[in-house]
């Protein structure tokens, strides 16, 4: 097969799909999310009946028993899934915002007004709610999708997409707006990966091998995030049992998500705070890894080297380091930070704002957990990532970040000099 | 040479700059772009001198007369050069514009400012003056620039280095802010299109050759623009004086930039401005391209084909169309439109927005020149030029698009349940 044709094929279709979504209405496209969401629960006896083809096929190929259970629905999964598009539904309209207006001297008036992106890439593993999901995101901000779900969840995938087809159908809107590629070999995603003809943006969701893949060899717009290598400062202003309760709420509240603390970093000034702080994150079962002076200090910290700095644990686990001043912070972020979210536990405020803005971050924090970063948390309603890219999006990916804009010009007859 | 090296020299030494740029304040990147003004007119017999060799050079190889006259710097285009940094000057600063701020039901306030983009890359041709235009509205946005001009003006790029460092170090800035690949191997361009290490955007000024190339090997985001297949569509309602003045401005004011007119399409129910249409077009020189309806109407009408439809002619030369409604407009613009600049005129308001709302390019007009697709006729003061890409920036790259955003979230403690 020959996979550039096969994504040619979806492309034109996506691209004609996206044409009509640009003549659909606020609340056609909110009634296919509506409809989506009847379709999905309509269908669960087909959805679960899929789920069991995939995951007796896991079991066959020994999936182990943490990507059996992302990969399996139940009702209650079934139920969520149809939920998080009537959220959807909720969420103001993305489009036709006008983003900014002015008028000309010459009368030009001009106006900034978001539209769709176009036609979106979503490229995910086995988790099939996010088949849902990103359509539901995508449809709301007047985007054709082009998904391609990981191979363990097919059955589970195409039986999603019926019910998106059926909502869409319901609504009047092209069904092309939502499409899976049919094809389950890789050369299927290096193709979809090179498609800047069809394709406007690409979101990997997923780990760190598959962004990897996705960053390197895409020839379209890349929204994701790598590494969320995060840190935070103690400055000696702090208020240290505030300092202790955000520190380990953003290492040990979920050590996994991409949000988590990985390095904190403790003003020499503000030493005072270590016994407080290896009490509280040893009880809660956080290994430390800390550098001389620390390991010195409490026999609890094990000694850190360069890779500490480097490492996204990603697990509870901290590497801890003395600082001399919030220059020492600001450099060791420079090197070692990864641009997701970084900041400072401190009582100045005019320090913390002058810290914040020499963050290379795309989320800065002052006083608050790292585990903020997240679209929920934002008031976005539902994100489809995170982005440490520096162009477009940065922080939470959520349907006003799947716009972009367009220039309207009104005139009376003007001609340029 | 090894070229990834010399491209991480510079890339390494930019990514300082930009670091301490990022402290610099409004004054003192403002005190740098009058410096960088006073040092290019105080350096004037240096800047003549080099200018001579690279004359004197490209005479002996044989430039055409017009590319000589592009490479030419005399004590006027000087003048502008410096008027065009104290231009910059005036600007709103576009840094640290807080572009939206809320509060979340636990007290946390988010912010998202205006912060640089970091690093950028120019690619550019002939013309010395972009070397200056290019590092000031960089500068300006607080972004270091990297600059890789032409082999022809390579004299005359050095000596405008020259006094752009001289400015930066009056007002004590880094000089790495502006630097200048300093090879002129075709490979050195191909290390700076792949750093995506060190380099966070490239923006490519010149031909189409060069665009093309960049967009096809550049692994780091571009913003640029590669056709203006520009379109405008005469509806019935339209004043047919009026559409006359409009096309002919768009087409003819200057036929070579990316804003003019290339395909007009006009409505059947609309034929009656084709006379005069073809009296004002012939008389300003325009060659006419119509339809086979066209040309048994007037035989001013060479026989169109399909590469007329498809052709950025930058010449007076208009290829014409009758379409049967605004539906056959938008299709017509969408099967062969480059999503640079596209519109309508019309009298009907209604039908006008609808039109603009369904046209997929980054500047929509209505009873207007296309020729105003311009950052100085938008108001931005000064651009680096026009993007069709949809991610980022589209339209004219003024400063304010050379800036990105950041999160700023500032709390009192809250952790994340």
């Amino acid at each position: 097969m020959n996979f550039k044709d096969l994504i040619a094929e979806l492309g034109q279709a996506a691209s004609l799909a996206s044409r009509s979504l640009a003549r659909s209405s606020t609340d056609q496209r909110n009634q296919a999310l509506i409809h989506c969401a009847d379709a999905i629960e309509a269908g669960q006896a087909q959805l679960l009946a899929a789920n069991r083809k995939d995951l007796d096929a896991g079991r066959e190929r020994g999936l182990s028993a943490a990507m059996l259970d992302r990969l399996e629905l139940n009702p209650e999964r079934i139920e969520a899934m149809a939920e998080g598009l009537r959220t959807i539904v909720e969420l103001p309209d993305p489009l036709e915002r006008v983003l900014d207006e002015w008028t000309r001297p010459n009368g030009l008036r001009i106006q900034r007004v978001a539209v769709p992106i176009g036609v979106i890439g979503v490229i995910y593993e086995s988790r099939p709610n996010v088949t849902a999901d990103a359509a539901g995101l995508c449809l709301k901000s007047g985007n054709a999708v082009i998904l391609r779900g990981g191979s363990e969840a097919v059955h589970s995938n195409r039986a999603i997409l019926n019910a998106l087809h059926h909502g869409l159908d319901q609504a009047g809107l092209d069904t092309n707006t939502v499409q899976l590629v049919p094809s389950q070999d890789r050369e299927a995603v290096g193709a979809l990966l090179k498609a800047h003809q069809w394709l406007d943006l690409v979101i990997p969701r997923g780990g760190k091998s598959l962004v990897e893949r996705v960053q390197t060899d895409a020839r379209v717009p890349v929204l994701a995030h790598l590494d969320g290598n995060n840190h935070l400062y103690i400055h000696p202003s702090a208020d240290l049992a505030m300092a202790v309760e955000v520190v380990a709420n953003a290492k040990m509240r979920r050590p996994g998500i991409c949000g988590a603390l990985e390095t904190l970093l403790i003003d020499k000034d503000a030493s005072a705070i270590v016994p407080a702080l290896v009490e509280k994150l040893t009880e809660l079962g956080c290994e430390l890894r800390g550098d001389a002076e620390l390991c010195a200090m409490d026999q609890r910290f094990k000694p850190a080297g360069d890779e500490d700095w480097m490492t996204e644990y990603l697990a509870p686990v901290l590497a801890v380091k003395r600082v001399d001043g919030p220059g020492a912070a600001l450099d060791h972020i420079a090197r070692y930070g990864s641009g997701h979210t970084d900041g400072i536990v401190a009582n100045d405020p005019d320090l913390a704002e002058s810290f914040l803005a020499q963050l290379d971050s795309a989320i800065a924090v002052h006083n608050a957990s790292t585990q903020f970063a997240d679209g929920g948390e934002f008031g976005f309603g539902a994100e489809i990532g995170i982005a440490t890219g520096r162009l477009h999006a940065r922080g939470p990916v959520g349907v006003e970040q799947l716009t972009t804009f367009q220039y309207r010009v009104f005139g009376t007859g003007q001609t340029r000099p």
